[in-house]
């Protein structure tokens, strides 16, 4: 590494299934014991911009749960039948190493909808956070440090004035409304504020209010998300533009979703589950023009673990409207598949801030459910501006 | 219609299950009582197109079977659960006034691996083709007869020299080598020669020998294929691109295909069946770079008739190489998805030769498994040639 | 027929779409012109056993819904993709005859959960079933009506003590207590007090109340539900068996369920759909000795019609605990499922009554989801059951 | 053990994937470390019979690859996703110990339909595997030993009249004929001379000839086969009685069968799998009383490993012959599934061996595509054939 630059990624949810697999994934890549596969930054072109190198990167974090990053990395081998046991041992004393960059904060749980006594106000949380932004910086001399949110899904509050403009943001802070204010907030305020580019990653709608947005573009860094793109909604994008350029008319697009991991246990509580079905909700609608029938149903089934299964079924109108059909079904990882895109936008949201551009990153749409900054959901036109994005910054670069 | 010019569409295959769907669907459209579902001709932007209306069409075409086309098309709606009894009521007249324009020709049914004795000369065979189309043409005083390409599939020939350029097929005709020459060549060499636009639907990939490309240049008129992409094939394009755009890495695509048509029933021989897996296996390795493991199956279930199924089994490697799954099973109508491609590259044929355009139309490659003249097969990126066209022609016209 | 004895079948939701296809069904059964497809009672040996021919049934009912099954036969062939215009016409003159003994009812639709004033009370309501019953086996000179149960779902009471005995149950119609009596006991009371036989096809469980199962047995009539088997809940009984005996351990059974029909809206309600999904939950843990995670789902896609789907996902523990999958895709067509059931039943229910058999009729425990009379649940053991009350009726009559 | 009795297991492809998994999981169930899950033998009331237990068995056999138990397990750890490394430590050196009773034997790998020149002559290699099981049995003082085959799948010879009666194929032996006899009759026929009782878990239907079943009965010993029930053909067995049970007209049963293991690349090659298509093509047959059009295609997936995928699509006819469908997909391991099949199997037969029983061991039909002694292929009735026989035993131990 020489007297080269180094960043720092700090994820909020840092001992999660995805943010572990993202650590061990980073250690395994820098040590040059993994494959690209799966990273969309080092595609042809993307691979020629000057992305920082995976050895670069310096982690760090915090989560509600205690632990630290090798243990949590054992659980996940040992349930998951993703990264085998060869790989962690090859990586352990990496993830050792940052132990101390992980803090455990079980205040930052709180639901809007419930009351929770006791917890210290808004701002001494913001306070909190910033100041382990400040001191993880300093430990290992980071030039820049890249925010993630990876926490489980949270109760989406009401719409309310609170949310759209900053100083109204700031006044809820300042009144300690901790129903209003989600703890997806407190993390986005906080990054922005010290000036760390950020990635929501997470269906938690909360770390977008326009408020935020606005402090984006004051700040001046990259803001981006929401809820990552892995699964049945992936499929969604880039399928149901096929049905559109044939003009073949989705009548119903039924999708059942079955997860076993934290995420799909937060999502049996329908508060929390709202917020994500809004986002799967409105792709259909966006890129067919018109909104099919279409209920998504999400259950909770331990035994599959990380292994979410979606089962999808399109029933659709072809000429003289005789009726058809299109049964997907996807299984796969969720940790293996959320975790390349992590590093994607943590190398692509550092990039952007080297070169001083901020604010919401439409050309990283194609890495969310509910892309910041656009309504374009075809999965291939998301592609292409990313592309349009590269070969703008390669010419530049020349 | 009054004065205005209508267009022949001269169909070889005329009496086949999508055929007759064509017949009937475009008499339905014509006369107002089915919706432009299917039709990517009739979406916008392409609607705003001059293209020919459904009641300019004029139909005619030969088969080798025996048959009208009203007995067809009450063959296809006793078996195939497609079309009601009361539309092919509300059409019978259109068909029954255009069984004249129908012939029966069983001499244009060799194959060449076989020797079949007592056929006329291929030279005969052509000007019997060429004559049916100038009597179709003066009967109905048409400006213009585009000829579709709608037989079973065949054997295809060896590649050899007598293919490639237009003097040495000749040479083939005049040689009256059976072995060398298919029904399709006769069918596509007779309409160039009459300046008719050739649209080839089939996976008879005879029809487009280097020799004919450059006859339809030569002559000055569009010719298009091949085979029509409606199913597997459709999804793989659709689909294959999403895993590239994600660094996904397929390791092995399975399909199987159920057809219980005459298409099926064709596709049972080896011989046949090798053209169309040829046009079906290109496709992964061009879209994606490298070619994965992937057989495909096609199985003739007779109770299935014209309800294709196809199952597809995508085995592919995410991040840390662990493997993933997606299957899909497409059940659809095999002539009610093809149907209205086919009325879709007749009016794109004829426009283009209206505005005096030739040769192999690269702008409608989405509607080919093979298509001609390019070697882009991602359906997105195929879709926007289309669009680009009609845009060109839009501010042309202006 | 000469002086042959007839026998009326009475259908409380006589205009559904499966009244309608048993109606169309046992006409075309009646006059040759259907195969014995899905008929239980056509196969050995139950064929040899003395069951009424389908040209002795006589069929009337009443429906909340206005209609006669001449209109409500063509919506369905219209509808959903059936049985063909031609059948429907070659019955057409019979289920002209029948019409007059077809009632409308809309006082028959009250829910136990919410107050609807002005009906009569509920000992009225009885007499004039009772009146129906006695006024169709007068006019047509019947020696004997089988009640059959298909109305719509209903939601279940509360357990209370009024159920459990037959002079509790009367109190409770005497005192009008229309939000612990519904519909469906009406109907089941009336026929067992006119010694009318009586098949509980819903999965109105009111139907198959203690007092009601008392009544039968005093009565001394064949009573016998509830809920017919006929889709997903079918192949578990014949499916969780096959683990069973492997010794392999299911983990968990997700099942999701399309409907399009009547009964799918009816479902969409919460408080009807609750007797359903009881039904189905049960089955699992009687078969396998213990009870998977295992939720259902119930949508309403109103696009599929008659033709629900069903898409379950089996995850179960092998030899060393390794978790495998087993997917299952049910696309049928509702009211085609069930007719053929509802006719074995009649049958089996008029034989069993000429032979002075009452009660609850084990042996038809493979035609319900949940039998009344036995916890048998698993399908081949049921049968089993079935073929040996056969033989035994057999050699009875030697 | 004190002086217990021990009972040899001796298999011939010793080293293949199901041969390791069924060591390394005997091991393991040995030493208390594995549950029950997939041991038929230990399900009630097989559970109660005096069966062996597993700690009481030893392992040997021959391969006609080069390794070792141990390097055998480490390779199936690494490649299968099946079993923990950590139980493979935890039995390693259980199956270091077995080692020396391992050999390696290429000879035993002819081909009938091809010429190898410069074997040994098959009397030759008669008396070297009777040689090895003399000394297996005689270096652990094993009161028996279960012979079982694990070989891959061979080509079938033409059924000849050398394969009818014992003196016909000694002649066979003595004259060498290569072309008439297959190892695994070898295997079979060195088995049942040395008084072993003999299970082939093959899809090689030689080992059944009548010569060898008459040799059997005559030397009285158990002999039973062929080929292993593990995934789509159970699934068969278990579904096809529903469909016969509810008069369910199974049109087309189309089975696709994708296996990445060795198995996979042998039947990968058609002279093979003629052999295994025969087994499960016959089933349907007998469950049904008609045979449905079924083709099953079977394609080498290397990806797919020891994970094997099917995919069934069963077309059936009900109520007035409308067409509907079921769709099965099959995710498992193949060792996994079989494994524990074996070890049940040797139990069975070293249990009928101790109480003087032989021949074909019809009560164990449930366990095999193409069970020798019987033509029950439903799998319920199968299975009460396996209930009758433990109870009659357990009423004569009472």
């Amino acid at each position: 590494m020489g007297n080269r630059e180094r960043t720092g990624v700090w994820i909020a949810g840092a001992l999660g299934d995805i943010a572990t697999t993202v650590r061990v994934g980073a250690a395994a890549l820098g040590r040059g014991l993994a494959p690209h596969t799966g990273l969309v930054s080092a595609l042809p072109p993307m691979d020629r911009l000057d992305l920082l190198p995976f050895d670069a990167l310096v982690f760090g974090g915090c989560d509600i749960h205690p632990g630290n990053p090798v243990e949590a990395a054992e659980a996940v081998c040992r349930r998951s039948r993703t990264y085998s046991p060869d790989l962690l041992d090859a990586v352990r004393e990496d993830l050792m190493a940052s132990a101390a960059d992980y803090s455990v904060d079980p205040d930052m749980a709180w639901d809007v909808s419930r009351p929770q006594p006791g917890l210290p106000p808004l701002e001494m949380l913001v306070e909190r956070v910033r100041d382990r932004l400040r001191r993880f910086a300093a430990n290992h001399g980071l030039g820049r440090v890249v925010v993630v949110n990876l926490i489980s899904v949270e109760t989406l509050p009401a719409e309310i004035d609170g949310h759209r403009d900053l100083e109204a943001f700031e006044a809820l802070l300042a009144a300690d409304r901790k129903d209003q204010v989600t703890p997806s907030m407190v993390y986005a305020y906080a990054a922005l504020r010290e000036g760390c580019p950020h990635v929501n990653f997470t269906p938690c709608a909360g770390a977008s209010i326009p408020a935020l947005q606005g402090l984006a573009e004051q700040v001046g860094v990259p803001h981006c998300g929401n809820d990552g793109k892995t699964g049945e909604t992936l499929l969604k994008t880039a399928l149901a533009p096929m049905f559109a350029a044939r003009h073949l008319r989705v009548m119903s697009w039924e999708g059942f979703n079955l997860l076993g991991n934290e995420d799909g246990r937060s999502l049996a509580d329908p508060g929390r589950r709202a917020g994500k079905l809004r986002n799967k909700g409105r792709v259909l609608e966006e890129v067919l023009g018109y909104a099919p029938h279409g209920d998504v149903a999400i259950h909770y089934v331990p035994s599959l673990g990380d292994w979410k299964t979606a089962w999808d079924l399109v029933h659709f109108a072809g000429f003289l409207d005789v009726p058809m059909t299109l049964q997907l079904t996807w299984q796969g990882s969720d940790s293996i598949l959320a975790a390349p895109l992590v590093l994607d936008l943590v190398r692509f949201a550092d990039f952007a801030a080297r070169r001083g551009e901020s604010g919401l990153m439409p050309h990283l749409a194609s890495f969310f459910k509910d892309p910041m900054g656009t309504r374009e959901h075809a999965l291939w036109s998301q592609f292409q501006a990313l592309l349009r994005y590269t070969e703008r910054h390669l010419r530049a670069a020349g």
